[in-house]
């Protein structure tokens, strides 16, 4: 039907008879007989020059047959690669007439209200950046896949109908017709099944899989998200990072052109220590600094005692921020958790702060040359406890300095070494799992299990890049003595476990494997890799954030006959 | 962890120290210190040589580290590609102790009762043949991919929580939370998104799709399916069957390690006319014989007059059927609606029948003329309409000659223009479509769309394999005027086509571009590519017929929380 897509044509086709397919994008009237029409397909857009009375409109589709040739001095258009010609002679068959569209199809549409945009999907995906981030999308899952098959993972597609169990994130339930009452859940990930095909000897199993949360929608978040997940037996995490490492970095160099530096690694303690968060954000410096043992005299009130006072420093800054930019820091500070916040504008004498009469000059000259101050530096500084000390103080250099997501350079870090045990349960005191409670303690804290079980590292593992988590995975308990032990951190009994996880451990009786794996998260990664800030963007046909999909109309109410076979009635509402 | 796989030791490997990992298969004790122990990985397994008092047993999952080495004569195994070498002294750890298994870990258990099989399935995939059969469908799958995506296709996931459409088959429904009441339903198939894409500009959509369908599990059926599913703009029939034919034939090929031929074509009309059925197996002759004008002015009553007369011979197939055997197949024919069967033994003589009083000497001697009947062969005849005729025969001759699905070689063929409208609505007398309302009308028979619509042909095809059919597909109608007379074709009112399909055709209105597309089935293509009868044998986790997995013991009742919920109440069951 045609000879050449029309993004493609360039100067060496001059002279050559094409026949080009697409949409009508601009038209203009050029003199009494004739008129510009760029046609436009998804590789691009050609000028056609076609006659004056030829009827044809906004986004009409038509077949245009015709001679390529160079454009008359002064009309050459560098903004476009097809720039240099034009169509003329053209031969217009019109292959479909059009309604106009309620948008333009074009960058004016970014500003369209996204109900809009949505309702009109198909039109909203003829632009050039939604073609640009569905084609990012199928680069990144090819270059995914290539890695992993050739790295000899199998992929293995695990069911959508699953057993519901209540654990976890909320579920969608798909009630079944066979057994009214009785339902299967939709899955939150294939956990289960692929740990299962460990034990079943799959050996290295992979799957871009389809995961549903029934929770409320955001920008990082739909209902359905795609995972690269993935498990691995007789390996340790160095062979799952390396696996994982390898086939993310396939999907970054398929977009970019560029294979990325090999990813670096940082434990999660330093990763609080320095950034203050478990997905730290390297693309900017503004590190925390470590001043507790500065203050470790000190007459201030606020800092005696604290165990960790720890401070960052924004370059310049005390000119841009001023008291109500503070406060409100001081704000945002206190509802992470924070008692206060110290803020001090560093001048040529010393600090210009309110709290700058209860510092000594030895203090002060100590946290000058610490933090490498200067003068205009604006010096933000936590006391607490260790960990809000660090949490705050991560949350304000993110607030402060963080880009936007998308922005470049990508850099990608592997957090490890997360703590086997997050926070307390508040009505038992006992100690819950930070990754899931089958996931291997380190093996050089099993030891501190009673003694100091809050310091007992895992072998637990986050993928991270510009700050966002792209997943995490872990190395899983295989034997049932060391998972014992781990039940009974977790205050659970042998009896709870049993009833809780026996469809899922008692499978290992039969022989589980040394296994491990991960799952990161596609939707994530294709947005940054196409410079998007919201996922929405890099999907084809979303959600909106109240679970809508206004171009379809779904959900919709439920057919009388089709909830009468399931066994299931639908109870009056009351607001 | 190990150095090698099972599998992979060969002679070349003597004298190396090696670690290998996996579960132990058969121990043998030998003499009064030793004992032989296959460990077992997805490769193969090894023979190891170990001290008799180290106390492992079946499926034990070992880490064995020790030396190759030529196993002693007379002990070679010529079955095991392992079966020259053995691994010796060997220090063994056990990585997990295992509860002995339900059923052997080898080709015994394809004789195990299949609901202790998928109740026990992470025992199941450790055998060789499941664990070749997951592999083959890796295989496929990425065979599949590279070459959609070589042909420039975009892969785009479509959703899987889309809008409930009443007509089709039966779907799952979804209940949605935050408005209780709805629901979403799962995708029957891709097809609404798909056309929107090429709405959309996409120009060329692939995607190999999770569907679900909520009908009666069997051999070739689960609930859940996967199918490649593609769509292609400004195209015609053949760019379609082009695509397909090359993932498909890349499929094969990944499998079996050679290229077939080229997929041959034959129409809907042929088909039917010789292999009396939509999906022709060719592995086998014994077409049917057009006998019609034989029998123009036949003496014999059941002859005479009849539309269609055909034939099939059995060749050498008159001492093998019986009178039983005989009055099955009539059986058969008649409940798939013949009047009735005639059989036909031949003899030196003439035939050997109980019609045979009726058939006049010429007619005798043209018939066995025509079908080139030997002594010792058996026809059979049926004399009805055309299309009874053809599918009787057609039923009967698969009955009779067709081996195995999976057995080989592999007979692809494309059957090309289907029927536009197949049957008539019984209440209205409305012709109704072949394949959905949207599909091309052949452009030769469009004229006849008044006179003589039961001959209207469609470009409308199907994928068959060995019989078996892979998929479907279409060109789309993608303009209003041919739309709304293919409608009326079908007795649909203009208000009738916008109430039901107006969310689907509203959007073409915009700007629908010529396009065309098809879907096929991985599951049926995986089994008969790895030698399976039954697609529950390439799923990793299939549902039983009753929709059951033994392994989760899915589908549950519904939890009180999770229903109230969703404003669901289940309603009491009536036996």
């Amino acid at each position: 039907m045609r000879t050449h897509l029309c993004g493609a044509l360039r100067s060496e086709h001059i002279g050559q008879t094409v026949s080009v397919c697409g949409w009508v994008g601009r038209r203009r009237e050029h003199g009494e007989h004739l008129a510009f029409v760029d046609l436009r397909d998804h590789s691009g857009i050609v000028q056609c020059v076609i006659n004056h009375d030829v009827d044809v409109r906004s986004e009409y589709v038509l077949k245009i047959t015709g001679v390529v040739r160079e454009r008359p001095e002064g009309t050459i258009n560098e903004n476009i690669p097809t720039g240099d010609v034009e169509i003329g002679e053209c031969e217009v068959e019109i292959l479909r007439v059009a309604t106009p569209p309620p948008f333009p199809i074009d960058e004016r549409a970014d500003d369209v209200d996204e109900n809009i945009r949505l309702q009109y999907r198909y039109l909203d995906l003829r632009r050039s950046r939604m073609q640009k981030n569905l084609r990012v999308r199928s680069a990144v899952n090819a270059a995914v896949r290539n890695s992993m098959h050739d790295q000899g993972f199998v992929e293995v597609e695990t069911p959508m109908l699953v057993p519901s169990t209540p654990e976890g994130a909320r579920e969608f339930l798909v009630p079944s017709r066979k057994e009214p009452g009785s339902f299967y859940a939709l899955p939150q990930s294939p956990q289960l099944f692929k740990q299962l095909l460990m034990v079943g000897g799959v050996d290295r199993y992979y799957q871009i899989a389809r995961c549903l949360r029934d929770e409320d929608l955001r920008a990082d978040r739909q209902y359905e998200f795609m995972q690269l997940d993935m498990e691995m037996s007789f390996v340790n995490q160095d062979d799952v990072l390396d696996a994982v490492s390898q086939s993310v970095l396939a999907a970054a160099e398929a977009v970019t052109g560029e294979r990325p530096e090999p990813i670096e690694r940082i434990t999660w303690h330093d990763a609080m220590n320095r950034f203050g968060i478990d997905k730290p954000d390297l693309r900017f410096g503004m590190e925390l600094q470590e001043l507790t043992a500065i203050f470790s005299s000190t007459e201030f009130k606020a800092f005696a005692g604290a165990e960790a006072i720890k401070g960052i420093k924004v370059d310049g800054g005390a000119a841009e921020y001023g008291r109500n930019q503070l406060d409100k820091l001081t704000d945002k500070a206190k509802s992470a958790g924070a008692k206060g916040l110290v803020w001090l504008k560093a001048t040529d004498e010393g600090f210009d702060s309110p709290v700058a009469k209860f510092l000594s000059d030895d203090e002060v000259a100590a946290l000058k040359e610490t933090m490498s101050v200067a003068t205009g530096d604006l010096v933000l500084i936590v006391a607490d406890d260790w960990e809000p000390t660090c949490e705050v103080l991560g949350m304000l250099r993110n607030e402060i300095g963080r880009p936007p997501v998308h922005q470049g350079p990508y850099r990608y870090v592997w957090v490890v070494e997360f703590p086997l045990f997050v926070g307390r349960d508040k009505e038992t005191g006992n100690p819950k799992s930070g990754h899931h409670p089958f996931t291997m303690p380190h093996p050089d804290d099993i030891d501190k299990f009673e003694s100091d079980p809050m310091s007992v590292r895992s072998i637990a593992y986050d993928l991270v890049l510009n700050g966002w988590e792209l997943g995490s995975g872990s190395i899983r308990i295989h034997e049932p003595e060391l998972q014992r032990k781990v039940f009974a951190g977790l205050g659970i009994s042998d009896e709870e476990a049993e009833r809780k996880f026996g469809f899922f451990l008692n499978p290992f009786e039969y022989g589980a494997p040394p296994h491990g794996g991960f799952a990161f998260g596609l939707d994530r990664l294709v947005a940054i890799l196409a410079g998007e800030d919201n996922i929405r963007e890099v999907i084809a046909y979303p959600k909106t954030q109240s679970g809508q999909d206004p171009m379809t109309n779904s959900p919709i109410p439920g057919d009388p006959k089709a909830l009468e076979e399931l066994g299931l009635k639908v109870l009056p509402q009351v607001d």
